[in-house]
């Protein structure tokens, strides 16, 4: 690696992300982010795609020696949140701000081109960089990406996310499962309305509701294995209007997490019987809509070792394992269909202040952790690619 | 009985309720009603006392003969329902109307009143005339009346209730405990707020909300003797707004109705001990607002025989036992004070199409019942002031 | 009625009962009793069938007058409990004990039987004397005697019992239903067991237990009219025996009582309907087993009016209206036949000391009970022949 | 580590396993297993404590030169199961077995004693032999080694287990905790009997237990850190005999397991409140009998990284991360005082047909593993004390 060189991308690389920090876009509407990636490549001599689900834009730079294909991936879209940073980067645009670094994310993924774009004689193999829209709301942007073909021909994935939990300096993976698949779920308990005085004209939807709000309970207490960690939440629960009349419809709502495929699908099962099984016993319909979200993200062992005894160390991190992280992340898709792995940076800095959690109104990042973002980057690239 | 007399005031009776049917006044609003009935009485020559509870009217005849005191109520408030009748009398008022027919009971005692104003002599002892406000919302308008003296000297008191689901003709009534007290309460569950991914930083006010509600159903099946009829219907449950967030509180709001003072308050005992027992339990807090409403309406079991077995033959009806009746009445409060008697008198006729229930848009009596009701009040007024 | 004749009789009542209640028999096992019988009719010139349903007797006394068939009918079994009273007509079987006053009902009705032996000229149609055995066992002694014809031909059939709780001189009966039906079920939920740490490996039967029997306690709270008195008992749950190890099978057992045969089917229906929809929400199987055990009683009102207002009276008696009783009674099977009555005839005396409840080991009558019940089951049978 | 030294013990090693597996004994009755120990030390020329908490026995030897203080610590009874073996070396004791390996690693350990009893001029420091009996049974025999001094002066505890479930050659341990704490609680929902006909008149104490069993199943769902492996299994449910009296008492016994003395707490707080708070509820009593049994094993991180980067490549094994395993060890205990680590060594091999699972009836080991372990005890001691 070239440090020096990537050193020299460094003013470039807080220039950008300041840039994409004053103007944030929401998940779908990266319009204008959209249109500076494609004209930096541009700049770079790298051929692009744009357009890709929604705003989405692919580069690829061949090099001129044979080799294995890798792509790199990074997310682009702000949040729904007012920045509160008194800083002169702040969003100029009201309700909507870079709280998740995913600026951070898309400035060292085109720092990283540019690299390669000077490069290209030296390099073995093909480097595939995917700006991907929407990560923050389901579908996301992934599924289009990989559908536009995005990973065609790629033999591994690697990606990152700037991290404030962890201090500047480190990073963290985890072998296999690391973020959980997060699907959601409503279900209407249909009974039969009737006066309060006369329960027995009716089918007490409120009463069917809460026995399912307890049996529910027992998918985790019981079903689910205690070495394989997995929630069910039930958010909010609604029915009836009146203290003297007998809710026809009582609805409930909630959320499924857990790290593993089989796991997600044996809870959704489970759901389904407990509604099915408790209206039936009360005599009441359940409706169920169950949508499937992101799934688990699931890192490959061999490049978790290579993140963990090569890569990390090689961009001057120290490397640690994370414990499992419960919120998901839509990079587990290109996980689903070539291996690859996950990386988290540190972009925490106590000294500093910066210690604000992610989606805070008050989020920033050190900048260094670019740098270390970028090194990582590469680092794994040319560790894969001289095998 | 002069039943001569009282055919003579019907067509008054009727003109008196068809008027009220059409300028209808909502509970606790009965200003003109009011100046109506003060107005009657004054015509009549029967001192009256004005603004009673609101509006509230008590007029008093005293005979020549000694003898004991009878009060007599009337209640005279209308509901917050369009009336949907093809008649002439039909509801002026948008959005209000008589659809329980306290119209024909206001006109029904001033009737009563004009009878006796015309019997002074052969009277025995003295006749309390309460036309009450406000019965259909809690607080009623009984305490008030009661407060202002008018069961002052009183022995005994009737009153009627013209009902549709019997038929014309009939009158029915039930020794003892015959309608239902009415008690409502609110609960909220206060746990506390998280992340629906870190249950364990929460308190999960939905869950145990739920557990309550499931605990509540031990009353009626396990706490209250099953010949003592009670009800606890939990009418709403209402916690959250998001998939995903916990809930940090959750409100249940439900009615308890029951036959017996001491089940009343056992019951009010066990939701206490039940609620605040399952907030312990999950380390949330129960806050409950319970609210005693109108009580159970207690016929006097010799007024029960005097209606069963003089009172209504003398009146020309049939009389039944009716089985207990879920709805409350504010009349319960003046048998808490004085013995006394409540008696139903049909108003239907199915020939007619008068079928509707009370409280709905296209409710009717039919208004031969009237003559019926007053004759009722008469034979029962005459029995006990001749003992 | 020829009360000097009866009073008579007395002596002999009062010695054929104790001769009984020094040897008591337990439920189908009651040959001697039955021997008893079939003598004393003999000698009384009465026309018996011996042997039906085990020892059942029934006699026919046909008058010379034509008439209507009346049957009356005692019952004569005892139960599994050691007498406790000093008295010397104190039972002489250990452990078992007349603790429920059937041996005075036989008594009773062989008194009756030799008062009409004595008056066939004056009688009006025909008496059918019916000497039932095990009432107190289900399936009870009742179906066997209607089986084999002791309805023929019977257009009215009363019974009584001696009853402790109201004191000698005064009878109770309740138009319509007056005692309960009784059902028993089991139902085993079949789960799969598990070691106590690896939940998931099994289905645990504990878990879906408890939930069928929060479940349950809707039945009453939820389905059944409140006005319409009912219990379900979850008497026993047993499942698992150790800490450490989920339990494959855990069995519930309870029972069911009401007035109704509408609301007891009903009251099965939603026990399966629980049990089945709980066990498959659990992925468990509910085995169930149902016995559908004694009806309700329940009264025919004209002849509750009878008793009400011609016979309690005629009998020296004052009549009152019993509220509903739980235990339940196999005279229901003969008035599920025939029209009919089952009248409670006071035998408590307070100041004589006699006030055990029913199946108490130091349960006694006030035998003058005995001369009060000969003489109901007369003047009810008188009343309705002389109609 | 002198190998070739370690390999020409290896036959006596076998002899000793074997005589062993011969001669089971219970916990807390391994008398002869002790004396066979004390009688080779001696043998050997190694001091050593008898007695010690039963049966236990502790060697040191000390060596010539100066350094650091290592435990290492071998479990010595068997388990009340019937050997169905067919090999020459079956338990001749009816009834009882080595179904747990523990012959094994009583002869890996005297294999080790016997190691450095050849070479104290060569060791630096002093070995701590400690032979401890009864690990099966609470309260195991770990707390009494350590209350006598087997840790006195240690810096540092090595414990291996034998297991069939992975191959032999390979070598499995976790960092930080590794295994199950395992509590036991018994709660006894004490309520007031009563007729089934009569639920007013009791409290039912099967409906309570019931709602607590449900309530229990919030601990693992919503009070425990998803990541955070617990479990909390009611294991059986007793309480009534009769389907138609209602219970006055039902019990619930069960198990928790956890991985973290915080949460082992917090598990038991919460055990107490929902108990507590729902037998509250229902104006029951919650007598609750807890016992705290062994608690979580928790290997120090660093010794883990010595395992895992030295001790088994010395040892000639391949090393392994484990899942978290539910049984519990009482090794926890040492754990508790100085830092250490509890190995698992591979002792399965499927083309011998050794597969049996733990304490089944026809457990065995490959013997190979019994080398591997000895190895791998020097390897980590001379490890230690080399640095």
């Amino acid at each position: 690696m070239e440090l020096e060189l990537l050193k020299t991308l460094f003013p470039n690389m807080v220039e950008c992300r300041r840039y994409l920090h004053r103007h944030p876009e929401l998940s779908f509407k990266e319009q204008e982010t959209s249109k500076m990636i494609a004209s930096k490549l541009e700049q770079l001599g790298v051929q692009s795609l744009t357009g890709i689900g929604g705003y989405g834009v692919i580069g690829r730079i061949r090099g001129a020696l044979p080799g294995k294909t890798v792509a790199l991936r990074a997310d682009m879209d702000a949040l729904p949140i007012q920045d509160e940073k008194n800083v002169d980067y702040a969003s100029q645009i009201p309700g909507v701000m870079h709280a998740c670094g995913h600026d951070g994310h898309t400035a060292i993924l085109l720092a990283v081109a540019e690299y390669y774009s000077h490069r290209r004689e030296q390099l073995r193999g093909e480097i595939v960089f995917i700006f991907q829209p929407a990560e923050e709301v389901f579908p996301g942007g992934a599924m289009s990406m990989i559908k536009s073909g995005a990973l065609q021909d790629v033999d591994v994935i690697y990606g990152i996310h700037l991290w404030t939990p962890i201090p500047v300096g480190t990073s963290a993976c985890s072998p296999g499962p690391m973020m959980a698949s997060t699907d959601e779920f409503i279900i209407d308990i249909q009974g039969q309305g009737g006066h309060g005085g006369m329960p027995h004209t009716a089918v007490d939807s409120v009463v069917a509701a809460s026995s399912l709000v307890m049996q529910l309970q027992s998918i985790v207490s019981r079903s689910v294995d205690p070495l394989d960690p997995a929630v069910v939440t039930i958010g909010s629960i609604q029915g009836g209007t009146a203290q003297n009349v007998i809710a026809d419809r009582c609805r409930i709502a909630g959320t499924v997490r857990c790290f593993n495929e089989e796991t997600r699908s044996f809870i959704r099962d489970r759901i389904y019987a407990l509604a099915e099984g408790t209206a039936a016993a009360y005599g009441a319909e359940a409706i169920i809509n169950y949508t499937m979200s992101y799934p688990c993200l699931v890192n490959d062992n061999e490049e978790f070792h290579r993140f963990y005894n090569v890569g990390a160390n090689k961009a001057g991190l120290v490397p640690e394992v994370t414990p499992k992280i419960m919120p998901a992340e839509d990079f587990a898709y290109y996980l689903q269909h070539v291996p690859g792995c996950f990386m988290l940076v540190g972009a925490g800095n106590e000294s500093k202040g910066i210690l604000h959690p992610h989606h805070h109104p008050k989020f920033d990042i050190d900048e260094e952790a670019m740098l270390y973002g970028a090194c990582l980057l590469i680092s794994m690239t040319e560790s894969y690619q001289s095998n």
